[in-house]
């Protein structure tokens, strides 16, 4: 393989119509351009048109950057370009669970979750250790009715400052006001600890016992102002019985959420998430 | 093994306290029974104490509900036993889609369900041969808004000339009265064609698909008057991505519909399945 | 949509070089096609480009092909392009077992299976009425030691006659010679009632007990001479424990069998499976 | 619930003849024991009967253990009971691999892990922070083809001054010697990261690849002389496809092993797997 040569990806959406593969592989092979992967769909409730492209290129960003606008104009198609290098940056923020916390960080460490963490902030002081242990930056950012409005105000600081990317809830137990959410559209991604649209609202393993569930999920998704109906990115379950308290339903779903989280992220960070209206298409 | 030895089951609950196990196993040995096997289950949320026991005993049904009756007396224990080879007797219902209907004759016939059925009913004609070819009659009862509770009378009367013990909503499209749910009460099953309490209610795959999920399931429980709501029994999922739309939904739908109600079926075929409350506990 | 237009499958094989999947969409484009559905791979380990395209377009097949031809030349390119409605002609053969039969015929006739069935072959009567009521013939050509050679001769024949495009054994107990593996090379697929590389085999329920696993599994895998060594396709498997005897977990095993033999045979039968060496490529 | 109580875990097992449960339970309720959970299985192979109970009584582990050794003879059957407060200490083995470690390692600080760790042994120093940080002391015993001899020596004096009562193979990828195997017989468990009897000896991700697997799994067994062939207690797969290079692989089989090692680990820790000749019975 040549040294030289760097990975791209790019995210290509547009109404669909005929001829729009074509054109987009001509602006790849305008900068050399060699395709790794390719994955697309046409959605056929939208007529919407989606494409990822993973390709290998010896021009540098500008010049790919360059080309495609040429190529592949704005006003026809949303375009999106970059090098594998460019990592996207996450802000994960998580109160006092911090399974799926140190999940992602130990993926993180270990080169298995493609994102930089400039930093983790916290309503809480507990998980401190386990950030700051690593050399990430742990922000206390304590909230209450009264000061919500103070402190989101200072969540957007820290996302400019940081030049977050994506805001990543890895258990964050409080509710983003309806503007916040707004504001961070299809970049900021939950973990409900249930399998929606199942149990909504809080404390769902005691609904779950309650109702005698077979199987418990759990499902990643983009934030919305309407709570738990946000797009969902990610779901898996795990299967149960009678014997599971509440509990236990709740130690057997934490596995879940953290492999949930993780694969919502990693997707997400690897551009293989395309929101389309409520619904995502995921590549995978 | 003995060839004049039969196989028993019994079930017993009670309100739990020390020495049930010890009686309960007393009164199989009374009968110089052996312990194939067991499973027992307290409720901590209702005190319940529930018992399922496989036995090999020499002494005919007769003189077993003789002993159990009087080791195991009806004021304090709540006891069934029965013979292996005494089977239940299922009634199977059916609308037009023949997947479970054919899944659980094709077991029937297999050695793998475990249980008699005297006939199938339907509203509809469609699925008569694949019901008639395997020598089962098909009692065609067709039904509407005014009609219904004449073709409820004739239901029970059908469960009653052919003494049924389980009816099987296969993908029986029709609402059953509140009145004929109170009576079958534990002894009708319906698969429901989602994840409850997921999608309720009609055309769960149009919601699921609408809603981007990226599991779809089945439910099997016993019926209610309050449909989508009667304790579960068995659940299972199946992964599905942006591609699936509605139909192709339905499709991996049946597949899972069909494995679903079959287990239900067998385990409450087998005694397997208590319900405590509104809740059931199924011995694996 | 266009009532004129018809839908058509490409598959493409080349070593991989840049620009390819913008020479094949520009053949694509020379008969107005529109792309419904596009997945590639670039093998590392052999260095070839494979591709499936699915489009639409108003031309004919034999103008489609006559562009392809031209577009695509022979010498650089390995390429078939056919209308979905031209679908494969699959022979399936089958012994005395009848549940991977019964499931490729009932989703046959449901229209879940994208294949014609012009006849069942069996050495064995057991299945016969299950073809036949569909209204398929049913050829027995029973076969021993002394009449192999016979028998394939026979085979052979069939499989001219009929225009057989893939032979599907459904739980077909009888090893093929080397010569008709090698000649039905990629075109047949068998179901091996094991996850191999684990038992493989004779008994593999009985081995699978013997060693006590947890979980049971199926291949389904193109036929080479090397016996349950070809190719796998589909894989899966399914939850048992020590309860289960060998009895227990062939009844089981039987429906991970019959799942992934179907999903094996509508994978090729859509031109998902692309063989390359000894593994294949499945778009899913 | 009485303070004064305690949770009693008896294993029980013997030839199977009528009447076990009765006395099994007689000498429980000899203590004023209340039966919480009880699973049994007879196995029809070697016939043997194996129980597992879990009691709540006032008496004392002496008195338990007094009344038992009465009620249940030793020449008759073969009796553990403990209460469960009185932990297994497991002593967990690792060299550079930290994944299977540290998910043991953050359940055991959560409460998810029955066991005590009096230390951890790795014969590299790569995981000694993680461990240490916990407060558990990290003995670093190198080892060599040459001093594999001392090196079990000094492992035998561990296990002995720290009452070790299982061994934790969390990726130690060293071979232990024939006797030290005989000598943990039953009470070592080796993480296997390949689904047995697949994949045996060394890379079987890399031989999972080449075969083009399209599942891959780990398998949790006790440790015997006969590498990768020592009785089986927990196993699981994850769905790959053809994009999964070895690496990939390996990275999506971490996942597995950690979770099968933990499970595996658990099982034994409460006393739920009872092995019968060279298979486990694992009471779920």
């Amino acid at each position: 393989m040549d040294d030289m040569s760097k990975v791209y990806v790019m995210v290509l959406r547009c109404p669909d119509r005929p001829g729009i593969v074509h054109q987009a592989t001509g602006a790849i092979l305008s900068v050399d351009g060699n395709i790794i992967e390719n994955a697309q769909f046409t959605d056929p409730d939208s007529g919407m048109f989606v494409m990822r492209t993973r390709f290998r290129s010896k021009a540098d960003a500008q010049a790919v950057r360059g080309s495609f606008a040429a190529e592949l104009p704005s006003n026809e198609f949303d375009v999106r370009v970059r090098p594998e290098t460019e990592r996207l940056r996450a802000l994960v923020m998580v109160s006092r669970f911090d399974h799926c916390l140190l999940d992602l960080l130990y993926r993180h460490g270990n080169g298995e979750l493609d994102v930089d963490i400039p930093l983790v902030v916290s309503n809480h002081t507990d998980c401190k250790r386990l950030v700051t242990e690593r050399g990430i930056p742990y922000l206390h950012l304590p909230v209450s009715a009264a000061t919500r409005h103070e402190q989101e105000r200072r969540l957007r600081e820290v996302i400019a400052e940081h030049r977050i990317d994506m805001v990543v809830l890895a258990r964050y137990m409080q509710i983003l006001s309806a503007e916040l959410c707004a504001e961070l559209r299809g970049r900021a991604i939950n973990i409900h600890h249930s399998f929606l649209p199942g149990f909504k609202g809080a404390r769902p393993y005691h609904q779950a016992h309650e109702r005698g569930v077979k199987l418990i999920g759990a499902t990643a998704h983009y934030v919305t102002a309407d709570l738990d109906e946000g797009p969902i990115i990610e779901q898996d379950v795990i299967r149960v019985n009678h014997t599971h308290d509440a509990e236990a339903l709740a130690r057997l779903g934490r596995d879940v959420e953290r492999s949930v989280l993780y694969r919502a992220v990693q997707a997400h960070a690897q551009d293989r998430v395309i929101l389309i209206g409520d619904r995502t298409i995921v590549f995978s």
